[in-house]
């Protein structure tokens, strides 16, 4: 594969537009490159719709009072939904999580985003996540039990350490999403430490009528 | 893997973002997703750079009259640097090709950008792409040699010989760059096509002063 890092664009327009995307996460000078020259490709509108649209998603976003999802309003639509059950608090990452958490259909609860974990080595401390306004929430009566549903990972696990400290003079239930082997997983490709937490973490055997 | 197709997005904004994202060659609704809450954990500033940049080059690009390059005036840098050797003509697809061509350093003679290949299946015609104007430029005179340096491909070598023919009743010398084991490949993975090829075109061996 050639390098276009130190290669010369014909044109400036160009060259901005190719810095411009390369910024964004997983797209490189190559792949830059390639969608400018599509957008070129298209038809003008086509471009002016794609930058209006980031342009009014950034400076017009608003983020629900409660759970701090991202919204159109004041409170999201889950937060606003009276058929939801207020006493259960799903506590995720950030929106691409609570998304995947929805999409299960498994949860009839409310959210809790908290817009990262903590992580010392990417500089986010647990002043830059909300976990102040969990405990504030949770402080405020009505919730029975807060699910930390973070990532299997050693953030995740650090953050969920910290809010279950945070929450214990509360005196709610926390528990966590289990971790164990996927669905689908054949059991000699698990890796040792999720078999053994799906050992650990065993539950009674019984045949389920409907999943 | 989940999919995003029919997930509901919890913003209109957020939804209309990651429809025009996923527009873009190579972005499906999850990585646009993702790239979308990039662009929130940025300054206003960012988006703001990045959607005047692919607005701009998208309203303002221009296309060099002579080689049809991109270029920010009328006449591109290389069609107007009296350095380089008007009667070489490159004929490459697009900027990529040109780009690519120019950065072996190996060229010194002008290129006529295609705009494309022909290609029936997408609709590309012969009179989609900048042949009629490559046999003017060549019929005006100066030019003694057309290098047809388009993709090995069924299109590029279709358009290769449908230009052929269009430039025979110039007389101008055509030629096609060589075919051939790439350098540094190793002999028993090569293809048999190019294999067949590099030995139908061999070339007397000749020890190199310089690279």
């Amino acid at each position: 594969m050639l390098e276009y890092t130190h290669r010369k664009y014909p044109s400036v327009l160009l060259e901005r537009a190719v810095e411009e995307l390369s910024k964004l996460p997983g797209v490189g000078r190559r792949t830059a490159l390639r969608l400018a020259l599509h957008l070129l490709r298209c038809d003008k509108a086509a471009t002016e719709r794609l930058a209006s649209a980031l342009v009014s998603l950034r400076l017009e976003v608003k983020y629900c009072r409660s759970c701090h999802n991202i919204c159109d309003a004041d409170l999201c639509e889950i937060c606003s939904d009276r058929n939801r059950d207020g006493a259960l608090l799903c506590v995720v990452e950030n929106v691409r999580e609570m998304m995947a958490v929805e999409s299960t259909g498994q949860f009839r609860g409310l959210y809790h985003v908290l817009g990262g974990v903590i992580s010392p080595l990417d500089g986010i401390g647990p002043g830059d996540i909300e976990v102040d306004s969990l405990v504030e929430r949770v402080a405020a009566g009505g919730v029975t039990e807060v699910i930390l549903a973070l990532s299997a990972t050693m953030e995740g696990d650090t953050t969920c350490f910290f809010i279950y400290r945070k929450l214990a003079p509360t005196g709610v239930g926390v528990s966590v999403i289990a971790r164990g082997v996927a669905v689908g997983d054949e059991l000699s490709y698990a890796d040792e430490l999720t078999l053994g937490r799906s050992i650990m973490q065993r539950i009674p055997f019984e045949i389920k009528e409907a999943l």
